[in-house]
């Protein structure tokens, strides 16, 4: 019965785009309480179609919150291991009326599949289990031991993996990680190698028991908006640069190799600024504006607010100001590191004539950087070579933070290869999401060169 | 029939307890359109009331909201006219369940009469019309000419009464304007002669279409909370003075005479902080906090408000930002003058990389002075001294705004003494709002006073 992977993988696919269809047709939103019995049959789908793969060790593993699905196949002895990450919850689907077909009756069209979850991520978690199989059952075997993970609550933050992952670290422990939430371009293969962390804070300034007439405290009271408005301008610059003492201490600098790799991703930026609207481009002149995006970091109030914002007048002297303020972290920037730095200068710049109370706010995120020429990465490079018709994989650097990079390396001590095949513009997150079909067999075959490229790793 | 007026108040006392009664009982709430019938009853009562009172030329006088109550009795030749002002619109009174009687169930206590609208202003408004129904039916006339205007929109603002002044400049026209909204203290007279101004505007910073990624935009967009934040940082110093070129260029300066009434009216500014709540009293130092508080001008951002307020953390880059800033004016500054220097400033400090949008706010008002030698302020005090045992009035100065003060003095070229009977602390605009009664009849004889002493003005 034995048949080549690629063999099986072409007999099969009518049949997994039929599980794709049901799989679609979940409404797995992990963000609506009311939907929590249908993003639980979202795992459990996974754990069936885990055992139809072919692992017999298949597990729900229980969380604060929604389950996780778990598999793994440990027999490919003196193999390295590498965990598989995935998730099946999916966004709201609001606005309704905007999407041409329901979000979860699944409709081709013109080669791609339109419904919520297609695109982010469904399909990728399908991909994974499908290339299993063709192993599993056209190989009878594995070349690597694989252990499998999707979790359900990546669309709300995944606010208990951290824990899982901590409660799990035997369980998980692996000499790689293997993100299926990633994508490719539709010009070519890419490679992402790097992330921005995120550190963020709530400054809450009081100046009064309660807000006051300006006519009796205008010109004796403080006022809480312009206390808050002195500290907020004394943290950046005009340009965007940040003047928070020792902000730029622990940032590495660029390497010509690495400032050559994101010049070649080319002019993004002055295209991004016209879909934005955005008038002129703002930023440290030392750097160019795409080495700022990806490679260095920032500090941006995210949202302020004090006093009245009514229609009309109202001649108050607030007595509260808030700010939340979040700053995209480089290497070797860490979290504690720049929170502390942001509380020294809060402190230090703050009129002793208000209060000033400072939290932390969730989300911390050490940022990421993958060597290129880490083993994992040179394996996904050749294993996307094999399947794009040797094209050569583009490296690529973003500016947004993706927290499970940061917490795999912390916490099981390993790198972590995204390798996905979601498509360019896929309306993730919006209405009429969809995924590029001819990505889906392709995936398949590429997951499988990777366990074979995994292998000599 | 002929009868003094000290005699025909002592005599008719009950029935003016009951008339007020019946009066506080109409919940004439201006703000809630569900109300307007009762506003109309208000000054419908007002109305009737008058006619009682001995006015034979009653009217009510449509405006755009709601109508005015008005009166006049010109029969005495060759002696001055004035126009008294009031108003019988009240506040809201939620919270209800903070009020220990209900609001229009009017109730006596220790000497209080607890109601909505009790202390601002109806007692005030009836204490005029006795005071002239003592007049007019004891003495059978009035020793000046005098008509009444009892407008229903004091409480939203006051906005039709500019138009309707403006349509009515002939029937208005009068020597001196009295305004019956007003107080004394518990310590003695107040003689009222100063306001400040009043001028706002909307700053709307946009710096995008749509909010951003700060994973994207992170180090190139530009950020509309920023842009604000600089704008709003270069008007005004840490000790609140105004950083606005040429604000302060019509700022008429400060008497030794104006100094010594300001600093006789004691600390009550220490008071007041500790009241409030207040660390540290801030302010120019080159003036005491009691100047700075009603003599000299302030800008405040009452109100500011820019992307995500909600609980939690969100990395957006705000693509739009604002602020609501009003100035308190002192003489002889202007709202025109003001706007327009504000203007200037944010026109010449707004970043290139934004729209910046400005939006007169409603509610200018002219800061107002009275010239303690003015005829009808020496009436007032003869008045006062004859009703507080010849206790002298103490001239009050005060920070807040009385846009009709302005108004009456721009469009009728006539000047207005504040002449009104409220006490201190009647918690006003609150739940248990009350009026001392003691100054309803005392009231009642300061007015008769008025009227005489004003027939020698």
């Amino acid at each position: 019965m034995h048949m080549p992977w690629q063999d099986y993988l072409d007999k099969e696919q009518s049949r997994f785009l039929d599980e794709l269809i049901e799989f679609l047709s979940i409404p797995s939103i992990s963000t609506i309480p009311a939907q929590k019995g249908e993003v639980r049959r979202a795992v459990e789908w996974v754990q069936n179609r885990l055992k139809r793969a072919g692992f017999r060790d298949v597990r729900i593993l229980e969380t604060g919150g929604h389950p996780v699905a778990y598999a793994q196949w440990l027999e490919a002895e003196g193999a390295p291991t590498i965990l598989v990450y995935g998730h099946c919850d999916v966004q709201p689907v609001d606005p309704l009326s905007l999407w041409d077909s329901p979000p979860f009756q699944p409709t081709i069209r013109g080669g791609c599949i339109y419904a919520r979850g297609a695109s982010d991520m469904k399909t990728s978690v399908l991909t994974v289990m499908a290339a299993c199989e063709a192993w599993l059952q056209g190989e009878g075997r594995l070349p690597i031991n694989v252990k499998v993970l999707v979790e359900a609550e990546e669309e709300i933050g995944s606010p208990n993996l951290e824990n899982f992952v901590l409660e799990h670290k035997d369980l998980l422990a692996c000499d790689l990680v293997v993100s299926a939430d990633s994508g490719q371009s539709d010009e070519g293969p890419t490679l992402p190698y790097g992330n921005r962390g995120l550190v963020g804070l709530q400054i809450d300034v009081t100046s009064a028991k309660t807000d006051l007439h300006s006519g009796t405290g205008g010109g004796i009271a403080p006022n809480a908006n312009h206390e808050l408005i002195r500290l907020l301008n004394s943290m950046r610059s005009e340009d965007g640069t940040i003047r928070v003492k020792g902000f730029y201490d622990s940032v590495a600098g660029l390497t010509s190799d690495e400032k050559a790799r994101i010049a070649a991703g080319g002019d993004w930026v002055t295209e991004f600024a016209k879909y934005a609207g955005i008038k002129k481009i703002i930023g440290d002149p030392r750097f160019t504006p795409a080495e700022r995006a990806v490679a260095r970091p920032t500090l941006e109030v995210n949202g302020m607010w004090g006093g009245f914002q009514e229609d009309g007048i109202k001649t108050v002297i607030p007595s509260e100001a808030h700010a939340k303020v979040t700053c995209r972290l480089v290497p070797n920037q860490t979290p504690d590191e720049v929170y502390a730095l942001l509380e020294a200068h809060i402190k230090s710049h703050a009129s002793d004539a208000v209060s000033v109370n400072l939290t932390r706010l969730p989300g911390s995120a050490l940022p990421y950087l993958l060597l290129l020429n880490h083993p994992g990465a040179k394996a996904s490079i050749r294993a996307l070579k094999r399947v794009y018709r040797g094209k050569e994989p583009i490296p690529t650097r973003s500016g947004g933070t993706v927290p499970f990079l940061g917490m795999m390396l912390q916490h099981l001590g390993v790198y972590t290869v995204s390798f996905g095949f979601s498509g360019d513009n896929e309306n993730i997150h919006a209405p009429n999401e969809f995924f590029k079909l001819p990505n889906f067999p392709l995936g398949q075959r590429a997951f499988c060169a990777l366990f074979e490229e995994l292998a000599r790793m």
